[in-house]
């Protein structure tokens, strides 16, 4: 691990216990829930500095810093949150939770249904994101947290944080979407059918119950997260990263089964880590949560009339070549937020890195990004003020 | 079936054998060939109005006409192929083979290798798309076409007609190059690595040798069909053609398992109707020729020093929404033969169907595919009479 200024250090989870039934908007029930968060900064007196961080597809609570001090690679968004950071700790109390459904700790398909002793597996509810935006404000009041200074999100994420901004909008005064939709395209659904597929067709499957035979659909898992790597990066960094080298083999030579492309073994390395550490009905509980996702279904479908009752301040970017939550997406949810006459600052980055920039270093989404959140720093500094 | 005056009706497959082993390009030989074919029109006198068609990586020799009265679906060019098409069957004698490799007939993974008695399965010799063009010679050789009018193809086919120009440039006038490129690019390798994976991680699979298992790998090849499904049409016509429809359930109810948008039972049945009806084997092969093709490789990856052999005039045509080979691949062609001064007319069409536009039915792309044929059997016509 770096022990740089500029890290939130070493870091520990925390696990949240609610024992009363929730209700999931599918109609069935939870009987508890616990929900595994981490928190980066400090809460100050008024409690009006804390931010609210929403992961993606295969995110989880471990978002910025180390467990421990052999840790090699830091939390997912690293990058972006520390002292000094785009979300910068010595300002904001983060607060970054693995959301029910997921598969580090909180309550998922892979815990224990206590009714059965069993784990839920395929039996977990059917999740919708408007779920995870209820338990993260049931963890909000156990924080005593009344109001977001801003709910940021990126892909799954920001749908996240453009469906609290519909819930409760008197809980959050900023919220950032970043690299997100409204609604996900035919084409995006096909790539989480496909993906979907490939982990029921796997055998060690067992349609959902792998847990009960002591399996893991590995190989079904790591088809789904070659598909993902291929298309949350861009052709032409796949190009610049990999171009046509070989790894092993040589045109030349007779014996073709050992030639393989660079990009061809690192696509199997991704898998094959990937499908040991991810639980297989998280992938498909989440991706059906992304299909599902239509911020306007029962607002008419206008986005207009969804945004009309926010409101917070927003914050929307895009990356140029993200194809799977392309700018046209972002500009969508723009347009929508204009009309209902929000406040809606909009960056559209030059960045080559396909939809996977959100999660790395891009130094003009960098500067935009601290630019934003140092003038919710000081908003929200000005208004301790007033209220002293 | 249609009867309508601009089909080629009822047409029959032939078989060619050739009994000399074929000695193939990674160094290993096939003892014997059988190569299944059509034709389309009539040979003229001089032996001068022939066309080879090349197919791409699901296609086979049936590229036109129907096979018997009550076949619903023609061949898979039919748009293109017959009396007044582009390739007007009242001019051309075309030529359509199923490649070796293939699973249509002619000698591939699923025939049996006389040494064995058994299945060639993953032992048949791997191909490159050399071993297509020289099996394509040895064809021309038998029907005694010392020179084609025209060598066409899309996709992988356009990288055989390219080829062909190259290997034996007095052997052709035309090379109609459409939908193609000189190399794929690492994302298209990683896409076709995934497709590979699937098949090979089905357990029916057997490393290949399922026919002797008796079984098929129908859920790898299904995987594969639908990667290729979503990544041969464009992100447009899919939300056309889709958008978020329900096929079944209904966002409101409980049961969201029933829950299937459009999109995905298409998919789903593509998938299988597919895995019943081609060789896995097959795909792997074709897949692997289709990544390691490389014009440029051994002219010091110089494209230009590899065209400059060439004798023949080019005709390629990309399609604006086609992803998986750009406008901008065509464009690296239609420059490398512009630097070797070869002749080169170049269409980018306006289409919005994807890459799969090549076999589609498109206005503009039809007029001047048809337009640069008709050129060529003028040409031919006034080469006889000359030669009368």
């Amino acid at each position: 691990m770096t022990s740089a200024s500029n890290s939130v250090g070493i870091v520990a989870p925390k696990t949240a216990h609610f024992k009363q039934p929730f209700k999931v908007s599918c109609g069935r029930e939870l009987p508890s829930l616990d929900i595994v968060y981490e928190t980066y900064g400090e809460l100050n007196a008024e409690h009006s500095n804390a931010v609210l961080v929403c992961h993606a597809l295969s995110g989880d609570h471990h978002a910025a810093g180390y467990h421990s001090a052999e840790d090699k690679k830091p939390g997912w968004w690293d990058n972006y949150i520390g002292p000094g950071k785009a979300i910068d700790t010595n300002h904001f109390y983060v607060v970054s939770l693995n959301n029910i459904g997921g598969c580090a700790g909180s309550t998922g398909p892979s815990t224990i249904n206590p009714e059965t002793n069993e784990p839920w597996g395929p039996d977990f509810p059917t999740l919708r994101v408007r779920d995870w935006v209820e338990t993260q404000r049931m963890l909000a009041d156990s924080l005593a947290i009344e109001q977001w200074a801003a709910v940021i999100g990126g892909s799954l994420g920001g749908m996240q944080a453009m469906r609290w901004a519909l819930e409760y909008p008197d809980r959050l005064r900023h919220c950032v979407v970043i690299a997100s939709a409204l609604k996900l395209t035919a084409q995006n659904i096909a790539f989480n059918k496909t993906s979907r597929t490939a982990i029921s067709s796997d055998p060690d499957f067992h349609e959902g119950r792998y847990y009960q035979h002591n399996t893991l659909p590995k190989s079904g898992l790591a088809i789904a997260r070659m598909i993902g790597h291929i298309t949350y990066l861009s052709d032409g960094v796949m190009g610049e990263k990999f171009g046509r080298d070989l790894r092993s083999g040589t045109f030349e030579q007779g014996v073709e089964s050992e030639l393989e492309f660079q990009v061809e073994s690192y696509l199997r390395y991704q898998g094959d880590i990937f499908s040991e550490n991810f639980d297989a009905n998280t992938y498909m509980l989440m991706t059906k949560a992304l299909d599902y996702f239509d911020l306007a279904r029962e607002y008419d479908n206008d986005a207009v009339k969804a945004f009309s009752a926010a409101k917070c301040r927003f914050l929307v970017v895009s990356f140029t070549s993200d194809w799977r939550f392309s700018p046209e997406r972002s500009r969508e949810i723009v347009k929508a937020l204009i009309g209902a006459e929000k406040s809606v600052s909009y960056a559209e980055v030059d960045a080559a890195l396909g939809h996977d920039s959100f999660l790395l270093p891009v130094e003009r989404y960098n500067n935009l990004f601290t630019a934003y959140m140092q003038k919710v720093a000081q908003e929200q500094s000005q208004g301790d003020n007033h209220a002293t």
